[in-house]
C-alpha cells in the first residue's frame, strides 16, 4: 500500500463535518480506489468551543491557518469555510505552497476562479470546485468530461434549492411567498437572510460557473443579469397552471457564434419540460448541446452528506492525478473572448399580463400594437375584472426578439386603452 | 500544436458515420482539448457499395480489418460494427497492437467486458465505452469519477429506449402493445426484429455494465432476472394509472453487504418519482447513494450523433491519457467477489391483480391468507366482474421480502376462492 494521504480542511461547519464523516464512513472505498488511506490531518476552525456533529482528534483543530497552509504533510487543503477574502487567502496561499485545492466555494470561484486557475496552473496544481454547483449533482465532469465532445448551445439549471422548495410549495400547494420561506426556514432549507438566495444572487454565481464551463469562455459574475422571486404574485402563478406552465428560478446560459447570454430570472417552465419535474430543494441542470439534443442532470443541490460527495470525488481525482504526476491539468484554457448577446441577438417567448380599459376596440388596439411588432400570440385569456370595469388580459407570445418584446412594452404603457402591464415573464418549454 | 492523431474505425453504420461527422464538425473544440486534430484514417466496413450519409475519402475505405489493426500511425481504434465475436476479435488484436479501444457494443462488453479489460491493463491501453449504455448520456464516467466518494447502493434505469417508447404509447395514448410497436418501427426506434429490446435483453446487458461500476465488482449477464414488456394487459396499465403509477421497464441493481440483486423488469413507477417523467425514447439512470442520496442521468439513449458524443469523449479521454503517458488506468478493478442475494434478502412492493370467487368470506380469507405471511397492504381495489360472478381485486403491499411474496402467490394459487392471479408487477417510489 502506497503512503498514507494528508489533507488539511479550511472550515468544519455543514460540508466540512460531511467530508470527515465520509472519509471516515468509506474509508474502504478510498483505499480501493487509490491504495492509501486518506488522513484529516489538520482542521482550521473559528470556533474551537463549538458543538460539532462529528468525532475529531483534538490534535488536529487549530485556529491558525498556518498551521494548515504550511504543513509539509499535507497535500491537499480543503476549503469549505465559505466567504470570500479570507478564503481566497488561504487558497492563494495553498497553491504557491504546490497543495491542491478543492473548494465548495461559489461565491469565491464566480469572482475569483479564473485568477486562482491561472495561479494553479503557474504551481501545477490542481484546483477542483465540483461542489460548488448542485451539490452532490456531478454537473461541472458532466460538461468537462462527458459533454466534451459536444458543443454546448444552452443550459438551464435550477440550482438554488432554496428557491426551488418555495416556488414548489407556492405552485403546487398555493401557498404565499412568506409561507413558504417560514416553511423553508424552519425546514433548514433558507438561511435566516435569505436575500442571496430569493434574490437569485446564489443562482447567478453558479450560473457564471456553469457558462464558463460549458462554453470555455471568460463569463465574468457581471454578465448575468439577475431577477429574484421577491415579487411573484399569486394571480400570475395561478395563470401560470391553467396555461400548463409551473414557475421556476432558472438560471439560462446561450452561446452561439462566441456571443453569449446569461441570466437568472423567474420563468414559467411547460409541465412537460424535464425541469418542471424537480420538485422542492433538488436542483437539476439541463444541457442542450448540439449532437447530444437533450440532457439533463439531477440530484440535491445542497447538505452536507452530498455536498461532501463532490468534495471527496475532487479530492480523489487530485491524488490520483498526484499518483500520475499529471496536476494542474484538469481544465482547458477558454477558447475564445466571449461577447455578450445585444437585445436583438436574444429570443424568448415571454408571458404577460395586463389590464385593458374595458372598452370598445381596445382589445383590437392591442393586438394591432403586437403585430405591427410582428409579436405573435401562442395563447391569449381574457377575463372581466369586475371591480374597475378592466379586462384583465393574458397573453403568451411566440419566439421574439428581446429588444423588440421590450418595444412593445414601451408602446404598451403609451397605449391610453392598456391601464396597466402588471407582470411578464420568460415561458420555456412547449406542451403537447 | 502536436502531431495529428489518427484513429481507425471498425464499422461505419449509425453510431460511425455520427463519429465521421462529430470529428468533422467539432474539428475546432477538438483541437482547443487536445492541441492537434484527430482524422479518421481507416473505416473498416463490410460492404463497399452501401450508401451512406456521410462524406469520407475514398482511400480510407477498406474491406480488410488488418489495414485497420495494424496500422502502425493509428493509435486509437474506435469499434461500432457490433456484434460479438469479430468485434471481440478484431479488439482483441488491437489491444495486442498496443492500440487504445473505445467500443459502444454493450453486447460484447456485457459478456466480455472484464476480460478484455483485463488484456487492455496488460497492454497498458484504454479501453472505454461510455457510449454502451444511456447513448450520450455520460452514465458511466458519472458512476466512475463523479460518484467515486460514495456508496452506491440502488441503481433504476430506464436503459432501452424502444421499449420506454412503446410503454409511453401504452400508457399516455392508451394504444395495444402491436399498435406503439408498429409506430416505433415506423419512426426508428424500433429493430423491424425488436426481440432484444422488448424481452429485456437489452436493457440486462446495459444493467450487468452499471451494475458492475456502481458497485465494483464482476457482475456477469447471467446475473440479470429478465422479463420483457410483451404480455402486458391494458387492464393493469389502467389500474395502475388508477393508482397514480406508470408502467416502465426498469433494470435494478441493488448492493447490500457485498450481495447483489440485478433485474429487468416491468415495474410499476409512482407518478412522482423522477425515473416517472422520463418519456418516449429517452433513457435515464436514477442512483440512490449512501450519501449523495438521490441522483438522476437524463438524456438521450441511442441515435447516431448523441452516441457519437459519447464515443468521441472517450476517444478524447484515451488521446489525453497518450498525452499524459497514462492510458491503462481508467478503471478500478472489482473490489469484491459478488455474491447473489437470497430471496428473503430481497424486498419490494408489489402490485397484484387476481380474481375472486364472489361468495361470502372470499375476501376475508384473502385477507387473512396475507396476514398470516406478515404481508401488509396499501391500497386494495374491489370492482364486481359482471361476466361471471368474480370479484377483480387489485392490491399493493408494502414492502415483502421476495421469498414470502412467492408464498403468497403460492398460496393463492392454492386457495378455492381465488380464481386466478392474473399478474403481479413490483411497484417503485411513493406518490405523496
Amino acid at each position: 500500500m502506497k503512503q498514507d494521504l494528508s489533507i488539511g480542511l479550511l472550515g468544519l461547519g455543514t460540508v466540512g463535518t460531511g467530508v470527515v464523516k465520509l472519509i471516515e464512513q468509506h474509508q474502504e472505498e478510498l483505499v480501493h480506489q487509490l491504495g492509501c488511506q486518506i488522513k484529516v490531518k489538520k482542521v482550521l476552525i473559528r470556533n474551537v468551543e463549538k458543538d460539532r456533529d462529528v468525532q475529531i482528534d483534538p490534535t488536529s483543530i487549530t485556529t491558525n491557518p498556518e498551521d494548515v497552509l504550511n504543513d509539509p504533510d499535507i497535500d491537499v487543503i480543503v476549503e469549505v469555510m465559505g466567504g470570500i477574502d479570507e478564503a481566497r487567502q488561504y487558497i492563494l496561499e495553498a497553491l504557491q505552497n504546490r497543495k491542491h485545492v478543492v473548494t465548495a466555494n461559489k461565491d469565491l470561484i464566480a469572482l475569483y476562479g479564473p485568477e486562482l486557475q491561472e495561479i494553479a496552473w503557474k504551481n501545477q496544481c490542481d484546483l477542483l470546485y465540483e461542489a460548488s454547483v448542485g451539490g452532490g449533482i456531478p454537473i461541472l465532469r458532466g460538461l468537462t468530461d462527458g459533454l466534451v465532445a459536444d458543443r454546448i448551445q444552452k443550459l438551464m439549471g435550477i440550482v438554488n434549492g432554496t428557491t426551488n422548495y418555495i416556488l414548489t410549495k407556492m405552485m403546487d400547494e398555493g401557498v404565499s411567498y412568506e409561507e413558504a420561506l417560514k416553511t423553508a426556514q424552519e425546514l433548514g432549507f433558507a438561511e435566516a437572510d435569505p436575500t442571496s438566495d430569493v434574490a437569485g444572487l446564489d443562482a447567478a454565481r453558479k450560473m457564471a460557473i456553469l457558462a464558463r464551463l460549458a462554453f470555455l469562455t471568460d463569463v465574468s459574475l457581471n454578465d448575468v443579469e439577475v431577477e429574484g422571486i421577491t415579487n411573484l404574485s399569486s394571480e400570475d402563478l395561478n395563470y401560470g397552471k391553467t396555461l400548463g406552465y409551473t414557475m421556476k428560478l432558472i438560471g439560462m446560459a446561450q452561446c452561439q457564434d462566441e456571443r453569449i447570454e446569461v441570466s437568472v430570472q423567474p420563468t414559467f417552465i411547460a409541465k412537460s419540460h424535464p425541469l418542471a419535474a424537480v420538485k422542492d430543494e433538488f436542483n437539476a441542470v439541463y444541457v442542450n448541446g448540439e449532437a447530444i439534443g437533450e440532457t439533463m442532470f439531477y440530484g440535491p443541490g445542497a447538505g452536507s452528506l452530498p455536498t461532501a460527495t463532490a468534495v471527496v470525488s475532487d479530492v480523489i481525482a487530485a491524488i490520483k492525478n498526484m499518483q500520475l504526476g499529471i496536476n494542474g491539468r484538469n481544465l482547458s484554457k477558454p477558447r475564445f473572448k466571449r461577447k455578450l448577446k445585444s437585445l436583438d441577438q436574444r429570443f424568448g417567448q415571454y408571458y404577460i399580463r395586463l389590464h385593458l380599459k374595458d372598452q370598445v376596440g381596445a382589445f383590437s388596439q392591442l393586438t394591432t400594437a403586437f403585430s405591427e411588432l410582428d409579436i405573435s400570440f401562442k395563447r391569449i385569456i381574457q377575463t372581466p375584472d369586475k371591480r374597475d370595469e378592466l379586462a384583465e388580459i393574458i397573453i403568451v407570445t411566440h419566439q421574439v426578439s428581446l429588444d423588440r418584446f421590450q418595444q412593445a412594452l414601451l408602446k404598451l404603457n403609451e397605449m391610453p386603452v392598456v391601464k396597466q402591464v402588471n407582470s411578464y415573464y420568460r415561458v420555456e418549454g412547449e406542451n403537447k
